[in-house]
């Protein structure tokens, strides 16, 4: 198989980006975001405090403006670009964005109706520098933040075929993390111990055209151990682990950059009738909610669907989250399985299915799953057990 | 050792950052930044889609506006916060930032003069939302982005003391990746068993105390690996290790959040004359920027003083970017090494040095050592051995 994304459909995606772009009625186009840049070029780079462009000018055009120190590696690395613009570095003795707005001025922008996903490089990173408006002098400027992230929520065959990867690996961790979590070890020694032999495997497996773009096959708790585990998103704590615990797992691994979600609630050696109980309904809820997956419906659809079974078996006071959320390019995409969210659901959409109970005292209940909307439902990519003898930990 | 920041270091922070707050003649202030308000609470949780703030009212009292997933997470683990607020869920029926508003006019912040880092959460992560200007009736709105960024480019012995430890523990994990850089083995393998292995070690020996928040002990090579090392900030392309092989390295580990970076050019059994000469000038140009690390001095000195070295020996054309940054609870913060910094250096700034040189088809050529600004000069907190003779990987 493929394990990447070909520059066929590379040239797909710009083109689709150039046709909303001109139903907006604009004559060009910024983004800074490094995943659409990512997304419409294939250029994986390390956001750093050094400013990194993408742009489409009057002409059609494409251009990467980037650092001195990436400009070989945006040569080399970049799809169907035309132009690759540099700059000496940041802050430097002329700030970055005097360059950038020379070569805007070169390219045409001035006057133009101008598409921006943002007004300027965002980095925590100790960037500090002037929006785009105070340097170009544009007939307009209009936020296209939502273009290419829209885009990115239907998801190609070859974008599927990628997260299925990364959800074979996914769960070979998981698989792993199972087995190595015994009474008296350390959250992080199980981590690490399954999340290195997955990704041995996945190395040796896959060869030297496996390309990460992200972290490699791994498997985890987040500190969500014990009574740990009821908070929703606990951080690593590197607690020990005991008998009885309520462990709460995620797994996953990327693969050109895509991304899937297992996680699973698990329970060290004996699961009493409390764990029993709220597991039950967790299970519950998610059944719910893959019942409630649809093309044409909107996501709101799923959310309101678990809330009734909550509501109704009277629990409501123990969820904490939505449902479920998109994933691709990153963990955390929209649209999103929430009441406020009326997406419509379309076939090749990704979600992941995770409703959650926490108690206090107890622990946390949460499997997630990655799904895919199809023509006439949804189908599991993920394929790990779910049910409560499979996630006894011996 | 202790192995977070005390509650009386935190209070100390908040009390700077009211002082600041104060002579910016700003009532009240809202910081959205995961990284500022982690520093000022001690609180660290995963950003995702669902916005977190904190807040000062103009009562002085210390605020948290979270999710509700995050709620009790922030009543349990945040330091010194008067008051933690919640809203149901994003995107929710009704936007958190409607709750959030209430919030802030329950707290006084109409009328008066609002200090913001940035006006609105911003999130890659499928977040839409309306700016705090869109929902407040303030008198007035100024940035005060860099006050907490400025605040943690000092560091306090506590600070210097996890620094120091997180060197200890990439300085493993650097011994264990040069150990098994041998040919045939692939980049990503052998960076697993060495970050793993350290990792491992650094669990048994820190105990259940410590805490990451952040890569626990790591050492890699980003796919700067032979003719790729030439690429100063290439990604992992999983290449397969050949006698004769230029590799870039790159090592560290997070305690309490706090990081380090130790990096080396090293060579896979064998180093060419050509590779030779391009490491002894790498060399001698880290021992320049050494030199030059003084408080008092602006930072742009040092690296005046490494380009002028680079000048001297006709070798401009090969480098690529500035000399350093500083680090902390970031990778990359700022000052910078940099012709247009002129930050003045002062004791308890943290920086990296690590001037390259990058040769098309040779390969790239770079230490980066972590060191502290001291009263009369500059002390290294990375000792890992830098000479070319130690650097053959056997």
């Amino acid at each position: 198989m493929r394990l990447s994304i070909s520059k066929e459909e590379t040239l797909i995606r710009q083109q689709r980006f150039f046709e909303k772009i001109q139903q907006n009625e604009l004559d060009c186009a910024i983004l800074f975001s490094p995943i659409d840049i990512f997304y419409l070029t294939g250029f994986q780079f390390h956001p750093t405090e050094r400013p990194i462009a993408f742009y489409i000018d009057p002409e059609q055009k494409t251009h990467l403006f980037v650092p001195y120190l990436e400009h070989e590696h945006a040569e080399d690395f970049a799809s169907l670009i035309n132009f690759v613009h540099s700059y000496p570095e940041y802050p430097g003795l002329k700030h970055p964005m005097e360059y950038f707005k020379e070569e805007l001025v070169r390219a045409g922008f001035q006057g133009k109706k101008v598409g921006v996903d943002s007004l300027g490089y965002g980095s925590p990173s100790g960037y500090r520098g002037p929006t785009v408006d105070q340097l170009l002098d544009a007939q307009e400027f209009q936020s296209i933040k939502y273009i290419v992230p829209e885009l990115r929520a239907v998801k190609s065959a070859a974008e599927i075929e990628l997260i299925n990867e990364s959800c074979r690996w996914g769960n070979l961790a998981h698989r792993l993390l199972q087995k190595y979590s015994k009474p008296g070890l350390s959250e992080l020694e199980i981590t690490s111990r399954a999340s290195t032999e997955a990704t041995m495997a996945m190395i040796e497996t896959l060869g030297a055209d496996y390309k990460p773009h992200g972290e490699t096959a791994f498997a985890l708790f987040r500190g969500q151990i014990g009574e740990m585990s009821a908070y929703p998103h606990a951080v690593t704590q590197n607690a020990v682990l005991k008998t009885g615990d309520t462990l709460v797992t995620a797994s996953g691994g990327s693969v050109w950059g895509y991304k899937s979600e297992l996680e699973r609630t698990m329970f060290v050696q004996e699961v009493s009738k409390e764990q029993t109980t709220y597991f039950q309904y967790m299970y519950e809820a998610q059944e719910v909610a893959f019942q409630h997956i649809k093309p044409g419906k909107p996501t709101s659809y799923v959310e309101e669907a678990v809330q009734k079974y909550f509501t109704e078996n009277k629990i409501t006071h123990l969820t904490r989250h939505h449902t479920g959320h998109a994933i691709g390019l990153l963990f955390h995409e929209s649209p999103f399985f929430d009441l406020g969210d009326h997406t419509i659901m379309e076939p090749g959409m990704v979600f992941t299915v995770e409703p959650g109970i926490y108690v206090q005292g107890v622990g946390g209940f949460r499997h997630s799953d990655t799904i895919l909307v199809t023509e006439d439902g949804m189908e599991m990519l993920t394929y790990y057990p779910r049910d409560l003898e499979s996630m006894i930990c011996y």
